[in-house]
Formats: structure tokens, sequence, C-alpha cells
């Protein structure tokens, strides 16, 4: 029942058609629209779009004509449209109800994190299996009891789970969110979870992205020491 | 003289001749081993090592063959051999001298993120632009007022900064920490940032893995819509 999820793991065909990659990409054109916006911008070219997601422009006609037709030839694109149309891809025009399971200190900058805020991702529930933390005010919110888990998501129609509990209780947990029918799940315990086929597993690995530094930077070291 | 990098790209050639994502397996690989290490596991085979990974047996020899011999046909690898291997490869085997910028809810939690700690990234040092928080106590660090960041960084040779500022203010952070010479930047702040070609950045973005979830949920609702 259980199968292997994993970041780098491309999602399955029947729920997207496009690359991991792509979608990631998009999310970048959603920032730099939403900057545009905010700096008061109202049309982009591709050009533009490209330089500030890293990018070629032949790669962002690509990618947005997957979903449509944007744009007009040498009139760019409207921001305010396109905004709009990738936050509608991306799913963000609705709000999702989060969950939040682990009350730690990667919990507590999770849930105030302003960004999560912004793009509608609202936490609304806090649970932690540690007693001392159970009945504590977080905002308007209440640290609930791990043994209430499976009710509690159920009963709040939960869209999205955020796992921020040690690396040893990550698994059972995301069993028991399973079992709760809760269809995402975004990791941060540094290790890799089975899910089952149906749910959706994205996992923020802060020691890897460490480790590639460290790696980079010993290959440097390496290089001037045999030059 | 900035030019810009970011998570997805390829490393320099002059930096690496191996892949990011290569890296990264091998980072998943030292994770397994490190487990079946204090599980007390003596060897293991390229299958285990693959199932653990999330990847195949024929990757996982193709992975470390890039590096040397490892292992011995039908027996499979010392744990412990492998696993200093791996840790010399990705530079874990010597510890890195980090410093923090921002003391915020995101700097505080990885601050006392030990798996960092267990890999040999040691915070040395804390920053924040806030009055408030400058001369605060972290651990046996006292926060440093961002004032003394270049000079700061130098005198403690600083091989590494984790920066967790907010967007705004992460770029010209990021300029600072070049000046003063140090190498790698892992950035926490949701923002692409332009870096000297010397320089490796790593970036984890939180929101954009929570979008790519928020967009497999709503491509799921849109074909249960449609089926």
């Amino acid at each position: 029942m259980f199968v292997n999820v994993f970041t780098s793991s491309p999602a399955p065909c029947h729920v997207s058609r496009i690359s991991e990659s792509a979608v990631r990409r998009l999310s970048l054109y959603l920032r730099s629209l939403q900057e545009a916006h905010d700096a008061g911008v109202v049309t982009l070219s591709s050009d533009e779009l490209a330089r500030r997601g890293g990018t070629t422009s032949a790669q962002v006609r690509k990618d947005l004509s997957l979903f449509g037709s944007f744009g007009k030839r040498g009139l760019g694109y409207s921001v305010e449209e396109l905004r709009a149309e990738l936050r509608d891809i991306l799913g963000l025009s609705q709000p999702w109800r989060v969950a939040l399971v682990g009350a730690g200190k990667i919990g507590a900058a999770l849930f105030s994190y302003e960004d999560f805020r912004r793009k509608g991702f609202i936490i609304r529930s806090v649970y932690d299996a540690d007693p001392a933390k159970v009945g504590s005010c977080w905002g308007d919110l209440t640290v609930r009891s791990d043994g209430e888990l499976e009710d509690g998501l159920r009963a709040d129609r939960t869209d999205l789970v955020i796992v921020a509990v040690p690396a040893a209780a990550a698994q059972r947990v995301l069993e028991r969110v399973a079992c709760a029918g809760v269809r995402g799940v975004l990791n941060f315990a540094p290790v890799r979870l089975r899910a089952p086929e149906w749910m959706t597993v994205r996992s923020v690995d802060m020691s890897v992205e460490l480790e590639a530094l460290s790696y980079a930077l010993s290959q440097q070291d390496r290089q001037r020491m045999a030059g």
C-alpha cells in the first residue's frame, strides 16, 4: 500500500502532465509578477520574466504555452492577467486548510512564516506530542494533543499537513495523516518518507542543501591544493 | 561581476564534474549508512542502499564509481568504510565555520537544528540588524550587530553563511557576505539572489515546495470534477 515518494521523483502521470521543474518555474514567474505588480508595473516581456526567473525567454514561452495562450506578440504579458492565471494554475486562488504537526522551533518558524500566509496557506491547527506544549496558545490557536490528530484533521477537512517533528517520529505521523485522508504533506524532518500513491509528499531537506555547499567548497579546496 | 546563481542551476564545471542530483544522492546514501551504522549494521548491498535512497542499485553503483572503487562483488559495501569515504567526498570530515545572519524565528530554528550540528556545521556567530536583538544570548553566543558583519566574518574566517533575513534585505546581505570573501551561502529568504561567480549559493525555498503541493492537489480536484 505504501510506496516510495520523494522530492525529486516526478509526479505521477495521472496527477500532472507537466514536470516538477516546470511547476517550480511557474512559482518563480508568479513571484516575479507579484513583485512587478507591487511595483506598479503593468506589462512584462518574456525576456524580463526570463531574466527575473533565471531562465530563457524561449523557456518562459514554452512553460506558459502548456496552459494556454498568454500575452500578445510585441506587447508582452499583462502582469495582472498572467498573475491571476498562474495563481489559478497553481491552485492558489483558493485558501488551503493547513495543519502543522510539531510545535518545536521549526514549527514555530513556519507558523509565523509570512510568505505562507500571503499565499493562502493558513495554518488552522497545531499538534504536538509533548504534554508541556499541548494547551499553549499560538496566535489564536491552542496547541492540540497528538492523540487528537486523526479526528481533528478529519473534522477540519484539512487539505495539507506540514510535518515538523523529529526524524524518528515522521513516518508514523505521515501514516496517521494518511489515515485521516489528507492528500498533501510538506515534510521538514530529515528523513525519507513512504507514502500511499494517492498522497503527494514534498520534502524540504536543509541538511542536503548544506551538504551540497560543503561539497562545492571542498572541491574548490582540492583544486586549489592540486593547482 | 555579479552573475545569476540559482538552486537548480548546475555547478560550474571547474567546481565539480558531477551533477547536483548525484551530490544530492550521495547525501541520501550517507544518511542511510549513518542509520545502518547506528543500528549496528556492518555491510550494506547496493540493492539495500538503493531501496533506502529511493533509486536503483545500478544508479548507486554508477554514482559511487565516479569517486573510486568501493565495495566487493557479492559482499556489498562496508558501512564504516563507505560512510567515511562519503563524509570525505562531501567535505564533512572537517568542521565548517558557519555564521547565521538573521536572528528571527527561522534563524532560531536553524540555530538549534540538531542535524546541522551533528554534521559538523557549527554556527559560531549570529548577526541581526535589530538593536533589540543585538546583545541577546543564543547558547554561548551573543547576537552581534549587523554593522560588524564584514569584519566579523573575516576575523572568524567564516566558510559558510546562512541567510535568514526578510526577502527585501537578502540581496544586500549576500553582497556584504561576498565582500568578506565567504564562499558559500545557504539562503532561506524567498527571493532569487545574484552572487559572484566564485560563490556557491543554495536556496531553500519553502513556498515553492508548498506551491508544488498546491498544484498537485488542485490538478486532482480538476480531474475529479472533469471525471
